[in-house]
């Protein structure tokens, strides 16, 4: 087998699939405990603290003429992460149904303690015995086997001076990437449990102030270099379950930080190996993404692991056709915004973002080369981002002190990535940035709604020395969700704005999602108290 | 461990538990086939048939961008024994809403074929796709796996010139049967799956005439003297799952019929072993029902078996008090009417029925007490029996050549009882059965609901020398059913009343029952054609 094949790659991603951590968790509270039960009756589990894992229930049974029951049992579980999930609204939003974490279940022995077969996400639990029989029940004991291939016992403690917020921000983050830490990194275990290259990036940069799962991040990085587009980009989120696959869509932003993220495994693992034998997919991602790669140099598919076409894909995915028809020298063509994810927030110019990441991740690219010394591969790179590094100056208005794309919006991440695009100079940078709050503090800019792009923000003012700035917006924003009494840091969060939702609707949201679980990773990076 | 024991009982059953044969089973129909379906989207099987069994499910799935789907299914599946089950009524009856046959999954991977954990019996299958998926699936395929203890090689061919009628009644009864034959003889394998003592001994006598599994029998005999009240009355009825166990009530007849089934197996078999065993069990129900016996003489309970009292029930049964209180050495007292099934209509007098059971079982005790050889047991019968007898001759009218209790009512069972219990000459039979039936012809008698009280009719117009009214009898009460397109005899049929339903709704009714299939035994054994 090849080294550089995708079948390699794959089955080196499945010979570092994880063992699950378990462990037992009981509810903290239970609403209608010793209460007898039945038609209609519920109770409501707290198990006090956010869980991903599967439920068992005991239930006594009582009958007037007899002591076991004659009918099976109906019983309605819902579970939730947060306690608005359980209120009972109309749901017309776009994702399916089918993610609710709903089941109606008939337990044919009610005496025998029952286990739930699929793993959900939650804190709470709200049982209701939905029939009329001729018995009640009553709550016997619940037990949560909780699951994560994150080893807890890795987390160093806190230095003593840190503030009791910076904790509860740090222990809310490091929850948040334990509940996330499953077979592989996932998005949300809630919904859509999948690997996800932007998640990724930034999980695996707080996996190695946190838990330090190196493997996790290797097994992660190989199985998206296993499953690429015919074109060589990586999908932008792998399904490694119900069946192994890379998803349809690319998203060049999220293709790039495949660079970003081995370049961080490498500096973490000085793990050689695994840069030298996943190095073609990092340059394809830059030289696939710049458009200027037409061959198949780096990255040969291989057939054998497209056996089942239905599974993998290939008819229906994109083609090397729809990648090249945008090709050009010109940046602003070859990145065009909608292949761009950057944030939610859906009026956002992305031109600038979108030439942020590309010149943030070629330059991890360059220095990969340089590692690996190939100085040919380097050259290249240097070529491709030149013309985006002269583009991202030309951004820059000296009478704002800020960066506006050709339709005159400012929003607050063409300052972030421009900044972090490392463009501009340490007093530049720090101009810009200390605009960019002054109009955060009231003024007229388009901000970012996800964590995710939040991220950005605070290594952003990072990178231009502004880390009492960076510190003070992961009390305000993050801390906003603590105070707000989050066990996991959301999916979505506009302080204020409860019912924000990228899906129509917040009880689709995800409120434990691994691009949320960063603060943990600045506050041990740079020692934020 | 003493031969009469609970325990040893038990242990005895156990060891009979038959091994299921499977069958896979396609549905003939499928609305639906070969449309790309969600949201509400569904298909109707039809499998041609009444099955028991699990069902798979396999389907194709297709979307715009992707082959394969990015979310769970959530399937509704229901099941019907007959299409108006599927019509949606709002339910308000006493049974538990847990019998519905309706499940509702999450299939996590719509690409496998999915197996529902539970057994059902239908014909059709409703199976409703019901979120709001971004994919489309389509019916690929369904099996069933049918399962019965019964042996379907094992039965004879009717005679050539049997009329079509006779033979679509005796194919209807023998499916009956064979889809209430699993691990007991169950009543319905719809609902409540259990095995009743009054189904036994209708099923039991079909089956020596059908598929001849006498060890089943035998097991269910065993199941029910291992079970026993702490006066040693059998439970009308055994659960045996989800936890093996008596149930609670005791019904008079049933517990005679414990009598009448030992007899038949016996007489079947010769299987005098079983017989020497199981007679105390037998004697008891006699003795006890006749209240005459206070001493455990003859039964002792094993405590070991009830280890468990909260299963095997202990403090809520009926006690000794409750069934000495009624004790009386007058029949009319120690036969309350209301410890009787009979039938399930409500205005029925009882006295002459459970008389007429009660003589009749007795009989056959005496008869087995000869074949044992214990006189004194036979003399003790004959004691308890006489004075029920002298009761039963007192009811004969002879102005109207009607039997008429106390009340003043007329009834079709009080004749078909009195006339089964052998105290009246065959004249004086005939005499009653044609008055009975041109009363039934429209005239002011009160009818049988069940086809398990129509049973007793049929037994009666033979018993009478009326074959010829008793074949009329079946083809046109079972008959009836068969004309209406029954796939297995119902457990309630009242003609022209679809709607009659001891449970407040016939969506609970059983439409495959076992104490309909005795049309079987009479074709069989009278040679009906």
């Amino acid at each position: 087998m090849r080294e550089n094949s995708g079948a390699h790659y794959l089955e080196k991603a499945l010979s570092l699939k994880p063992l699950l951590n378990k462990k037992t968790v009981r509810p903290v509270k239970v609403t209608g405990e010793g209460e007898w039960l039945r038609d209609g009756g519920s109770l409501l589990l707290d198990f006090g603290t956010h869980l991903v894992g599967r439920i068992t229930l005991a239930l006594d049974c009582r009958r007037d003429d007899d002591l076991s029951p004659d009918s099976p049992l109906l019983v309605e579980f819902k579970f939730a992460e947060v306690l608005s999930e359980l209120e009972e609204r109309p749901y017309s939003g776009g994702m399916s149904r089918s993610w609710f974490q709903h089941e109606t279940v008939h337990i044919d022995n009610p005496l025998e303690a029952f286990t739930l077969p699929r793993r959900y996400a939650f804190r709470y639990a709200k049982i209701t015995f939905t029939a009329n029989t001729s018995y009640s029940v009553r709550y016997a004991g619940c037990t949560v086997t909780a699951v994560t291939s994150a080893d807890e016992a890795a987390i160093a403690p806190l230095p003593p001076q840190t503030s009791s917020l910076v904790r509860k921000i740090d222990e809310t983050a490091v929850r948040t990437l334990r509940d996330c830490m499953q077979e592989v990194f996932e998005d949300g275990p809630k919904r859509d449990r999948r690997l996800w290259l932007g998640d990724l990036y930034l999980q695996a940069r707080t996996n190695y102030y946190t838990f330090g799962n190196n493997d996790l991040v290797k097994r992660c990085l190989y199985l998206f270099a296993g499953l690429p587009h015919p074109d060589g980009l990586v999908s932008s989120a792998v399904f490694h379950e119900p069946v192994l696959r890379g998803q349809a869509w690319i998203l060049h932003d999220y293709a790039l930080f495949f660079i970003g993220t081995l370049a961080d495994y490498y500096r973490a693992t000085k793990d050689v190996e695994t840069l030298r034998e996943l190095w073609p997919v990092a340059l394809r991602q830059a030289e696939a993404v710049a458009g200027s790669v037409h061959s198949d140099e780096y990255f040969h598919e291989d057939e054998s692991i497209h056996a089942d076409e239905d599974v993998h894909g290939g008819e229906d995915v994109h083609t090397d056709e729809d990648v090249h028809a945008n090709a050009d020298t010109r940046v602003a063509e070859y990145l065009p915004a909608d292949r761009y994810f950057i944030d939610w927030c859906p009026s956002l110019d992305k031109t600038i973002p979108a030439e942020g990441v590309f010149i943030m991740m070629l330059k991890e690219a360059s220095e990969l080369a340089g590692i690996l010394k190939r100085s040919k591969d380097a050259q290249r790179l240097a070529g491709i981002v030149g013309p985006g590094i002269a583009r991202m100056r030309g951004y820059f208005r000296v009478e704002s002190g800020l960066l506006v794309p050709a339709s005159g919006q400012v929003s607050v991440l063409s300052q972030a990535f421009g900044v972090l695009s490392g463009v501009f100079d340490k007093a530049t940078s720090r101009v810009i940035m200390k605009n960019t709050l002054a109009l955060m503090d009231g003024g007229d800019i388009v901000r970012p709604v996800t964590p995710f792009a939040m991220h950005f923000l605070a290594e952003a003012l990072v990178a231009a020395d502004l880390r009492r700035d960076a510190l003070k917006l992961i009390k305000d924003y993050w801390g906003g969700m603590v105070k707000e009494g989050a066990d996991c840091f959301y999916e979505v969060y506009v302080p204020g704005n409860p019912d924000a939702s990228p899906y129509g609707s917040p009880l689709m949201n995800s409120y434990c999602h691994a691009w949320s679980c960063t603060p943990a990773y600045f506050i041990r990076k740079y020692g934020f108290k």
